[in-house]
């Protein structure tokens, strides 16, 4: 029986985030930098190294292929490699080693699959340097065309082709040649639930639809001791309000509906001059998509009214628009079958963050393996998840893997 | 009869604004800069044509004296002439000017006063480059310490003591020294009141009482999307819930209570992060210590409340507190007597902003006359005053310092 082993995951998870390592053990690997650049190196050697044929392809995904002995359609697995300017380890990097940690169990174990095997890692699924994230498994699903992705550019202008060729990945591969069998994503669960209830796999049903929208409320600055109450256009209170109100909607709405008011900045910002602009965002998630536009469109009344009443214009910019993804319903109940089947506690959950396996649902059956996040913690250094879950999590997916790749 | 000369007055107030002069019309001279001792010595320069004695002062304070028939306490007007970094013609300026005018009527109509008059500009009165704001006449008044106010430094680390004897301005007299018979001040309203009610002068009896309150709340930054709206410990929240609560208290306390969130800064700032810290401040203003007080109590109340419920740790920094000054009664009856007089429409009112004024009525009776200020626009290089609205005010304050000097 093939066997994961915790000191060569571990081992790797430690080796890749040398690279871009920051403070209190945190990595900074945005897409396409130097450091995402050795990242990528080091993983692609390591796939060379277990034998893998690596593919690389033009927005500058990275599959490495282990034949099988028949040449049909492959189970793939994989997330991937880059992080947030202050990021943890594990995020997309442990689901791409626990899947290289499988094929070396595997080869260790001597066993050759029916099906071919892939891991993949994706690029820019983080979004952080440039938008959209998602990036590479958005182009691989044929969700976003190629000169589209390599027009996007960072705050400095550098583009995505651009920026892929200088860091020696920008492949010849077309993305999404490649269509798996099946395709699995084991990923860090970014949240508190597992961890607050001592869960140690997530089977992940679904993914959240996202709404993100940019506001730019104008009303009119004025002197803060001279001003009537009645002849203020306070551009602050009317997002003041929008985020009290997003708390109230999220409530009302109950299950899995969140609300959030990240971003805010107020002009001209002083003591005692009444606001006459207010920049901010509202992050609107739900599982359902109706549920998602009722949520939207609530939002946007309760805009509307207050603008009116307090004299202030407002323009609205979408700046991300994802309906939520519902997961193979087989393929997700397999997740829980061979989880249990380890004695290991499951929780079918939705993922509140995007995720590559969103996009692969569109050209494949896919499911997702969650572990616990240490109080949830996630775009952060201080990220952590227990060996143990780390090794369970790959356990789940080896077993998962060797019974679709025989189908 | 003495006459106030619209072209003198309105010259004098062109000529000055020349001075740190920036785009639309507006002024840019903060206290000690080059650009504030250029207007000073404009205006000094002034005071000696019209054959002022000028004594300044160990803060900074000029005071420009004309003898009277007897030698006893002075008739005292003035302002200040340093602006806020973006500011109008009109505000402080005016009410030196017009001072001006009035001598000059006098000397063109050769009338000598029994008391002698004094116009007087005070340092720093805006407080945009050193805290506190109003210090020159503070100081005036006793409420503040040479050594104390000497040691107050700009953003740059350049202190008060410093910065007045490189421009030349740090005198040898006491401030004080000079204790006025009566205080009156000429100030644009820099309010909407009498603009939107049309009225021509304002009877100025109280100042508000100011409390300038910086909070810091601290959260936990969790993940927009994967962390329930249960466990979210939101610094933003927070935020906004004090800003509704504050137009909230100010409805229901009625009056002239007014309360505002003027600054707000959020940590991480980022759209799909719970902030997990907020720095904000509340500006409330009332005329009333008691209902000032219960106006802070009952913003404390919220906060300590909210910040109970939502997990987050909040810390108070005052950052200003100054409690309502009530005007002389028979000065103030002595404003509205000679606009009336005059034909002016009057409106008594309470001043929103701080004024050097309400440090003057520590040392003697002290009285304010407003005249309006277009849409209330003001801190604001759009601040405008019409010319009749000026000349009105110039004459109100030369029948009332004649009066006075009578006395």
């Amino acid at each position: 029986m093939p066997k994961v082993s915790q000191a060569h995951l571990l081992g790797n998870i430690t080796a890749l985030a040398e690279i871009g390592a920051i403070d209190d053990g945190g990595c900074a690997r945005l897409a396409l930098t130097d450091e995402d650049k050795a990242g990528r190196d080091l993983v692609t050697g390591w796939m060379k190294q277990l034998g893998l044929e690596v593919c690389i392809d033009a927005i500058g995904n990275v599959i490495g292929l282990r034949a099988g002995r028949e040449n049909v359609a492959p189970i793939m697995t994989g997330s991937h490699v880059d992080t947030v300017r202050t990021g943890g380890r594990y995020d997309g990097n442990y689901g791409v080693l626990a899947g290289l940690e499988v094929v070396r169990a595997l080869n260790e174990a001597r066993i050759t699959t029916r099906r071919p095997l892939a891991v993949a890692f994706f690029t820019n699924e983080e979004g952080a340097r440039f938008q959209p994230d998602m990036m590479g498994s958005l182009v691989y699903a044929g969700g976003l065309g190629l000169h589209e992705a390599y027009a996007a550019a960072d705050k400095d202008g550098l583009s995505v082709g651009d920026e892929l060729r200088r860091i020696g990945y920008l492949g010849a591969t077309r993305p999404g040649a490649l269509k798996p069998h099946a395709f699995l994503e084991l990923h860090i669960e970014q949240g508190p639930i597992l961890d607050e209830e001592k869960v140690q796999i997530g089977v992940v049903e679904s993914v959240q639809g996202i709404s993100w929208t940019e506001y730019t409320a104008a009303g009119v600055s004025n002197h803060a001791g001279t001003t009537p109450m009645r002849l203020r256009r306070d551009a602050g209170y009317l997002a003041a309000s929008v985020n009290l109100f997003a708390r109230q909607l999220a409530r009302e709405m109950g299950g899995d509906q969140v609300a959030t008011v990240g971003a805010l900045s107020l002009t001209p910002n002083l003591i005692n001059v009444v606001p006459n602009r207010a920049v901010f965002t509202v992050d609107l998630r739900n599982t359902d998509e109706g549920r998602l536009k009722q949520a939207e469109a609530r939002v946007r009344a309760h805009i509307a009214q207050v603008a009116e009443a307090e004299r202030v214009d407002v323009e609205a910019k979408v700046l991300a628009r994802f309906e939520p993804v519902t997961f193979d319903a087989g393929l997700v109940d397999r997740v829980e079958h061979h989880a249990r089947a380890l004695s290991l506690s499951t929780r079918r959950m939705p993922s509140g963050a995007g995720h590559d396996a969103q996009m692969m649902q569109r050209l494949c059956p896919t499911a997702m393996i969650f572990v616990p996040s240490v109080a949830g913690l996630s775009h952060n250094v201080k990220e952590h998840t227990e060996a143990a879950d780390l090794v369970a999590g790959a356990h789940v997916l080896m077993n998962l893997t060797l019974e679709l790749a025989e189908q």
